[in-house]
């Protein structure tokens, strides 16, 4: 089973950030949630949930764990304007960890440099900035290239569960 | 005087919006503020205010406007979603009209095509889009490159303020 990071900021969206978590500790893993601070509380994007992230990011060391999970809503860009969010980021990316980010979520990885000659999706107003960022962008509910899964949408969700659990196999 | 056309979208920043709105308006300029729906009542990002456009997208023509407003927060990545939204501000650029974009404001630029070798700033984390769009990006608190004037956050207004009325004399 595996430890799975999940980085949060402020205006996440809900079904995103919730039903891919349920799902994968379902399975079995253990999820992490690390904010910018411990215990702030964070804002769903629709109003309809708060979350109090249990670590801030100057407790965590990426060695600790095994995946990243990044949800969309507007949580990545606040996320990525943090450099030890950015730093701890890259860490996965080195050591070429799986790597889950739907809707906003590849916000982060521009941020990190960790999206050129990739295939990956994302929101439809992001791929813009995926692809001159380098990345070859496709618009399909889901994109597995390596260790990264991509999707755009919370329609995309059930897709998105689906490679992201093969990869924790 | 001039006729300014500012495009508002959910989670605008209530301040990079009104006070500039304001500073124009106190200077004899005529604002109109376009969403993408008439009348829908539109949130500002940090609960202080709400909006309701008094024209929808589908019910106005670049050519009635001589500069275009574009405040930041949540609002631009929203906008730039509709593309009606985005062949309007391509108008703009194409006829070299007075252009005024704070903090992610940018964003609706990137999505029109109007940044390549363009030298302006943005909100932190959107300098990245930018720069890999092919601006030439400076961290100041205002930017003037031609028919452009660009700032970064809300303690940038005044100077904000200050080159966007100069670019309406």
């Amino acid at each position: 089973m595996a430890k799975v990071a999940v980085v949060l900021g402020d205006l996440f969206n809900e079904d995103e950030y919730m039903k891919p978590k349920q799902a994968l500790e379902d399975a079995g893993h253990e999820l992490s949630v690390i904010g910018i601070e411990a215990g702030k509380e964070l804002k769903g994007e629709n109003g309809k949930t708060t979350e109090k992230p249990q670590f801030g990011i100057a407790d965590v060391n990426p060695h600790d764990y095994d995946a990243l999970f990044i949800p969309g809503g507007g949580s990545p860009d606040r996320l990525r304007a943090d450099e030890r969010m950015v730093s701890f980021t890259k860490d996965f990316l080195k050591h070429e960890k799986p790597v889950f980010a739907i809707c906003h979520g590849p916000q982060l990885l521009i941020t990190a440099d960790g999206v050129k000659g990739r295939k990956m999706t994302s929101w439809k107003t992001i791929q813009v900035d995926l692809k001159n960022a380098g990345a070859d962008v496709v618009d399909q509910e889901v994109i597995v290239d390596g260790n990264y899964v991509t999707s755009r949408q919370p329609a995309d969700i059930p897709a998105f569960i689906e490679k992201s659990l093969e990869k924790l196999q």
